[in-house]
């Protein structure tokens, strides 16, 4: 399931900054956030993907998120003020915040990691929701666990590398591209270029442009490698209609247990 | 460009409230935010339009956002420590905020009217970002104007009632729907229903359906009306192939001076 299970691993504060450690050169590879099964798409990876230049997708992790509530060591419940964390992960355990903690305030941090760094320095009693690995880089103490909800709350990461993964037989495919003009058929006839070729879309998601309010970047995943050839033709076709177009990069598909 | 320009104007704190108001007769119309020019779309929203069974968009809003920086009478900016909005305006404000507060603690909050009503209420020095409008419900004053950055900033807001709008000739339908099994065409089939039709489609998009990861609703914009002919076909074929199929509403399409 992991990775790279010798590597050194190294905490950054938001996802921009793991994406731009790998373009660096500081990190061989990023792990981000980019789907849960509860909150949807991460958008700050989306529009990293987008913009980013330099990093692509080299893999997939599927893992079930058990949220913890953490606290510096010796801090009770009910002295607990402020709870720090990513707005996700604050929303998937809304339910728990709402009854347990009703009167505290709830403060947005760039990533979980954050959140556990800004509880441990606070100086008024505090606490973060993260997951019991950042209690034991940061030596909190968790006061609960899998404060998540009873909901299946699983989160699809990318693996953010230099270089995407050589075909295995059994990949994905991601992308996105933008048309110049709102056409009625244009969409459906990208998706057509995919469904023609029985290719099997596993996602389709649109991000704003940011230029003006309703031009959208389409983002999809698709089965199959970039460097196989109908996915290779399909993408052609697409690059064809788009005005903007980018793989993210070709990836094996995520196997449980693998 | 006012829905009802006579109409008593109350503040929930939440999008989720608005909606529930509406369902519940305390409120003959909830206006919320359904998607942002930068920030894509307000996931709350469409959550809450998947499974709110009975509130139906009957008009949409397009409107620019200007976002000021509030605070108690005779704060002075040296003087904030914390800074509340909503996760939407705190992201639109990120740079502003990174230079001139980068140690300020930011608290996120269900909305912004939530948000200037606990920076009022704070004992420490604070501050909210909200629109004008509200600095004068809440006796707030304004540090700064239009902090959101250079980038067109305008919102598409939605009008819940209890009945959607009759056909005016010019009008959008917004629905939702989702499949049983992950077969590969059935999404192109769908949008080919609209397409066939020459029916243009405004805006696709994704929301989890919460039960396991990469299972979707799919949600539509298109053009039309329900009741129109060509558009009660398509919808009718798109029911025919979905598992879940719900409309959320037929309205006017938002024109520039409505």
């Amino acid at each position: 399931m992991l990775y790279a299970p010798g590597a050194e691993l190294i905490p950054f504060p938001s996802i921009t900054a793991v994406a731009t450690a790998v373009a660096a050169g500081m990190a061989d590879a990023g792990v981000v956030p980019i789907e849960n099964s509860l909150e949807g798409s991460v958008n700050e990876t989306l529009d990293m993907l987008i913009d980013e230049t330099q990093v692509r997708i080299s893999q997939e992790l599927v893992l079930p998120i058990r949220q913890c509530l953490l606290v510096k060591p010796g801090t009770q419940a009910d002295e607990v003020r402020v709870i720090y964390s990513h707005p996700q992960a604050l929303a998937q355990c809304r339910n728990y915040l709402a009854y347990f903690f009703p009167n505290a305030q709830v403060a947005a941090t760039a990533s979980t990691a954050a959140a556990v760094e800004q509880m441990m320095k606070d100086d008024q009693p505090a606490a973060a929701i993260g997951p019991q690995r950042a209690a034991q880089l940061w030596g909190a103490q968790t006061l609960a666990q899998n404060i998540q909800g009873p909901r299946p709350n699983i989160t699809r990461f990318v693996v953010l590398t230099l270089r995407d993964h050589p075909p295995t037989g059994d990949d994905k495919t991601s992308l996105c591209f933008s048309f110049a003009e709102d056409k009625p058929g244009l969409l459906y006839q990208v998706i057509g270029e995919f469904a023609q070729r029985r290719i099997n879309l596993a996602k389709i998601e649109s991000r704003p442009m940011k230029d003006s309010l309703g031009s959208y970047y389409f983002l999809i995943d698709c089965q199959g490698h970039r460097q196989d050839k109908v996915v290779a033709e399909a993408l052609a076709a697409v690059k064809a209609h788009a005005t903007r177009f980018k793989v993210f990069g070709s990836y094996p598909r995520y196997q449980e247990g693998s």
